[in-house]
């Protein structure tokens, strides 16, 4: 009975899942072949590469991989802004950098605050707060805030041809996950409705949180304090402390991505590693070796012979974002 | 055609699914019961208590909870016999504590060494190699290791009413996790065929690891360092950092476990806390304040005034192990 049942789903749901095409914002052509030749051989129960279901694993950067990084990334937006919301209660702002120039609007000038400028931005404007409102903040700071050229909201400013790629990987029973240098609980409160990806799937920096008692209801308080930094050699680090299996696909586009992409392709699995080329300054920008944000040299040098796959934005994807008519 | 099949499905499988009981080896009573409504009230969509699946997450304690932790927790009869097994290459552990007690076979004395014998005796026998490695050693040890008491292997010493109460939550649609002070690469390795709970659903303590190229393999390293204490006020910030979700169920043993049966329970969803009595000397062993491990005393204190079940093992268990007859 069971079996019959079986064969009644596969007759009437297989044809209409077989209707819909893979991938459909991505051109044919050798990237989009070698993403479908790499899931189908690893799908299939005959092939000597298959994989089973519950280690079909895919980790995906977030900035410049899955959404815009450029002109900086979508947490310095937050930073920014938050900066501005909080300074009438910080007057000492006013002559400190990297506040100072932020608050003039001189962005060039934040840069030059250096690592320990972009720590104390950090600290200043993501922690001193519970878990739930700083949730909260972040929600609703996405709910208006607007990308600096599209002026599109930054949710809006996700790549369509990489969540096509997560629904198809998902479709295949993968389990997707990203793993970003991005503040973990700044990501979490929206990944689910960018990418269908549930925080427990989210790995990413994290600063120290503290259990403590408020009028004797438990919360958890962000203290400004780094924990750990989720990117370069920390995200193969990252990975298998929360996910405790090596992943077989990898998406990147940095030299941050750099050391998880030798990590996933040099498994016992042969793992696939992608690199996201931004080639296209007209649909969205164009940069890789002397880039300020997501820079991609060693990477890119090593792709070839690593047999990493590069991804052409601007040949292989027909669309960018969903927004493009 | 789709509601068809639906249907059909429903017709077909329901009442078997019907005629497996529930939880067999609970005695009938208010704990077995207390569950049950509670399930039963967050599936229920016409409940004003109904809970979203996604939303369905469960945390368990492992030591005590889920398995025995007496006479010592099994994490430490691995710390023994590796101390064993890398005696040879250790001639100065003859005179050094705790190393010393140990290869005499005087346990009190290990006690006696205090948190920096305990630190110590970590650190020599779970790093100083890769996480490849060290899962190995992990499960090479399991796979003869014995418990003290029973002569049963380690793996046997599973509460078996606990296992069925984490298949019927899975069977409602939540997620299980293990959060438990005990290192997170001891017990991925055998969390999944013990307890059905695949490694990236397992949060415990870490040591730090480090990316590091071996032949120009990329490997990760197990340092000699403690990174996260997944213990007391430090389960509710891993479960924060790991899952990014408030959970609304909650099993412990221990004062261990009382912060986060605190956070579970002060949610917004009105999450449900187990605490499990070790009441039975016959079959088990019957502890609670004056335990040196799994010390159970404000937890239990506080439970009728917070509305925690107390599961006593002897009067609620039919069966505490598989292999008893």
């Amino acid at each position: 009975m069971k079996i019959f049942v079986r064969a009644l789903l596969i007759v009437l749901f297989l044809p209409l899942a077989a209707m819909a095409e893979d991938l459909p914002s991505w051109n044919d052509g050798k990237s989009k072949q070698a993403i479908i030749d790499f899931v189908t051989k690893v799908t299939d129960q005959n092939n000597p590469d298959y994989v089973k279901p519950e280690d079909r694993i895919a980790v995906f950067d977030n900035d410049g991989t899955l959404w815009t990084e450029q002109p900086y990334y979508v947490q310095l937006g937050f930073a920014l802004d938050r900066v501005k919301t909080l300074a009438p209660a910080h007057p000492e702002w006013k002559e400190k950098e990297p506040f100072k120039s932020i608050l003039q609007g001189d962005l060039a000038a934040v840069a030059k605050s250096g690592e320990k400028g972009l720590v104390d931005l950090v600290m200043e404007t993501h922690a001193g707060q519970t878990t739930d409102e700083f949730a909260k903040i972040v929600q609703d700071w996405f709910a208006t805030a607007k990308h600096p050229k599209t002026g599109k909201p930054y949710t809006d400013m996700t790549y369509l041809p990489m969540r096509e790629l997560l629904d198809y990987l998902r479709a295949h029973g993968f389990k997707t996950y990203i793993v970003s240098g991005g503040g973990v609980e700044f990501m979490r409160p929206v990944t689910e409705a960018l990418y269908g990806i549930p925080p427990e799937q989210v790995i990413g920096s994290t600063i120290v949180t503290k259990y403590t008692l408020s009028a004797d209801v438990p919360v958890l308080a962000r203290e400004a304090k780094i924990e750990f930094v989720n990117d370069g050699p920390g995200k193969p680090v990252g990975i298998n402390k929360f996910i405790g299996r090596r992943p077989i696909f990898v998406a990147g586009n940095s030299d941050g991505d750099y050391e998880m992409m030798r990590w996933v392709t040099s498994g016992k699995q042969h793992g696939f590693a992608m690199l996201v080329h931004h080639t296209d300054a007209d649909r969205e920008y164009a940069y890789d070796r002397d880039s300020a944000f997501g820079k991609l040299d060693k990477a890119l040098n090593e792709a070839e012979r690593r047999n990493w796959l590069v991804v052409d934005m601007k040949a292989d994807w027909k669309k960018i974002f969903a927004f493009e008519q």
